[in-house]
């Protein structure tokens, strides 16, 4: 870290003009913003215009390495084990943390797992998990540790000393209109995966609808803004640009999704899950130099539900308890004879979240029963009146903003029109 | 005013991917923002995209007409003669306003001239008056109207109930390098003087290295937008575009800049000070209809000094106390015999405000004393070891960084080079 001082008001004009913030500027504005020096209000026209005028590799690279020197990093070095872990930039319906660590694990590669909560129309991982009875997301770092070499897997809340520029920075983005800039999302998932000390990362950068991204080029500047941040900072990463134009699977919501990741872990589950998860349990086994085991083999033997029941045990939660179930359901059906084309990942996301699965604001709660679950995918045949979608929540009054959001949020056209699925894996960098 | 429901973020998204703001979306903005419902580090993002992403002309239109709404409008139609105002967008010796208020006066239009204080390398009407003793730059609304028809001219603080917004908006814009914004500048400018109540209104936009515009074609663009807001508003308003590359006259400072001023009321004075208070005395008579007398006329028979005098002595000043004088001086002599063929503005304005003419904050007092004399003006040869510039403080340690601003900001060529002065008035729009 540069020791230079600098002041708020020349660093935003030297981007607002489009140049190229010096390595000290970087240093001393991330600094400041932690500690308060520099105010919101100066972080966001700084934010506004990165978003606008941009930022070159390595200053993106100095600035993640600012605010992973902002707060204190781990170190899983003492492990018996590599590690690896995997991060997606957000979709709907997208369980695949859940069935992909315990698998990892169950192949001989220990995955620490520190995931965030949902905003937004995107569900959170921790807000899924906290759906079964007993578990719980807060653990210390000798306990997660400890889970780390017993158990191979853990996924928990990232404690308050990891990355706080990050959490400050993020909280502010979110208000402010300044979300969408690449730079600030590369740098916001790269500084906390990289202080985080896994050994290899995969990405799962999703596209289309329901994702932040919406075209395959802005994801894949995402990518490869990612994976060459990661590759500097000695973490062998990858990433896999994903579908999300449709909801992955057959549910979004809380409990929902734990109940579908369960069947996949015992064998079962929609076949998107189950492609995702091999696909990309592969990808970080390969990054963590295990290329003898085949994640195929761990599902279907039994071992990565071992592991899960294993994971959520040591975390207070009861593997066998029933999950919560919603009080009131509303079932939407097929407007006629034909062919589900189209069935939007945004509309189904944002139905979920007024149903109660996803959250406005921070400190909003959500309920664990609430979500969509629907029973046909692009593709296949459907009925006229046949179930197309059951929603779930407690509260009734929900329905309605609810059925508001999956308007034209799917289409099905005369039996006998053509459909012709995309890939789930689009491409990968790395 | 309509009362559509907005919130911040989509209001901040739709500037920021290079849309048009809605007249719903600005009315909306500019209330929640003086109310506090948008908080500054939101207004400050989408002051950077303004910035960067510019408005249109209806966009501000309706931007300025809601800041006039976030407060009080002023009205002066009950006096007996018209009204002039003048606004100048800031320069470095730039004292016009101190000899065209009563000029004006004089000739038969009433001059309502809410001034500011200064910030940065620019001085402020109000400190420069405020070092005649007993002055008061405060009035209440019934007061200044009286001096408007008992005077005829008065010169004094702007409320806090005019154009609030703009007064949260400049002081946030000042800390988040959003001032430079044309949109912005024009709508801050105009709001507060059409809200004022001014019938017509000159406007001084400076071009040159010492004003906020640094060419020809920027400042065209900030004339020409504020000229159609004005006349939209039905302001009569004109623009002269003026030099400021070199400082006005011969002074900058609060005390020496009012001295100078006192000189040009009494026929004599700087030929460029007078060439400019003469040029925008023309242009405010005509604006309010009163073609028929000639500034020059006023000037030469003492009757402007005569409602000078009125004009400090209805505000508690005495035309005739010795003003403050400052404790110390330095005094730079030229490097070798030859021509002045540069005085650099913005060198001599942080030189002033170095040596405690000007405020870096606003709760910063000035000295009245201080400031910069100069003893030639570019054209004029000088000797060697001739005093070029002499250096006014109360502090002898402000010195230093006072001759460091003045670093390069001059040049003295070899006796016999041409010298080919530029216009004073550059260009004029209305």
């Amino acid at each position: 870290m540069s020791h230079e001082q600098h002041d708020a008001v020349e660093v935003i004009t030297a981007k607002r003009d489009g140049g190229r913030l010096s390595d000290s500027q970087v240093d001393w504005v991330v600094d400041a913003y932690t500690r308060g020096a520099v105010a919101d209000e100066q972080m966001s026209a700084l934010a506004m215009a990165i978003l606008l005028n941009g930022m070159e590799r390595e200053e993106i690279a100095r600035w993640t390495a600012a605010m992973i020197a902002s707060g204190e990093r781990m170190d899983f070095s003492s492990l018996s084990r590599p590690t690896a872990d995997k991060h997606s930039t957000g979709g709907v319906g997208d369980k695949i943390t859940l069935p992909l660590a315990p698998l990892v694990a169950a192949c001989g590669v220990a995955v620490p797992q520190l995931s965030g909560r949902g905003l937004g129309h995107t569900g959170g991982t921790l807000d899924k998990l906290e759906s079964i009875p007993g578990w719980r997301a807060g653990l210390s770092t000798e306990a997660m540790l400890r889970q780390l070499e017993d158990v191979g897997a853990v996924i928990c809340a990232a404690g308050d000393g990891l990355a706080p520029a990050d959490k400050k920075l993020y909280a502010l983005r979110d208000v402010t209109g300044t979300v969408e800039a690449i730079p600030l999302i590369a740098s916001s998932i790269m500084s906390k995966k990289i202080a985080e000390g896994t050994g290899s990362l995969v990405l799962d950068v999703k596209v289309g609808t329901g994702a932040f991204m919406k075209t395959p080029a802005r994801a894949r500047e995402l990518a490869e803004t990612m994976v060459a941040l990661g590759t500097d900072a000695g973490v062998t990463t990858v990433a896999l640009l994903t579908e999300m134009s449709t909801p992955l699977g057959l549910t979004a919501g809380n409990a929902i999704e734990v109940e579908e990741s369960v069947e996949v872990l015992a064998g079962g589950g929609p076949a998107d899950v189950v492609e995702l998860t091999v696909a990309l349990a592969r990808e970080m086994l390969a990054a963590a130099g295990r290329t003898d085991v085949d994640p195929a083999d761990r599902l279907a033997d039994g071992s990565a539900m071992d592991c899960w029941r294993a994971m959520i045990g040591a975390q207070g939660g009861d593997p066998d308890a029933a999950l919560p179930v919603a009080r009131e359901s509303h079932v939407v059906t097929a407007p006629a004879d034909g062919v589900l084309t189209r069935l939007d990942a945004m509309a189904v996301g944002t139905a979920a979240w007024r149903l109660g699965a996803g959250r406005a604001r921070k400190e909003d709660p959500v309920q664990a029963g609430a979500g969509v679950r629907w029973h046909a995918r692009p593709g296949d045949a459907v009925r006229a009146g046949q179930p197309l979608m059951t929603l779930l929540t407690d509260e009734p009054a929900r329905f309605d903003r609810a059925l508001a959001a999956l308007e034209g949020g799917y289409d099905v056209a005369p039996a006998g029109t053509a459909y012709e699925p995309g890939p789930l894996v689009i491409d990968r960098v790395g």
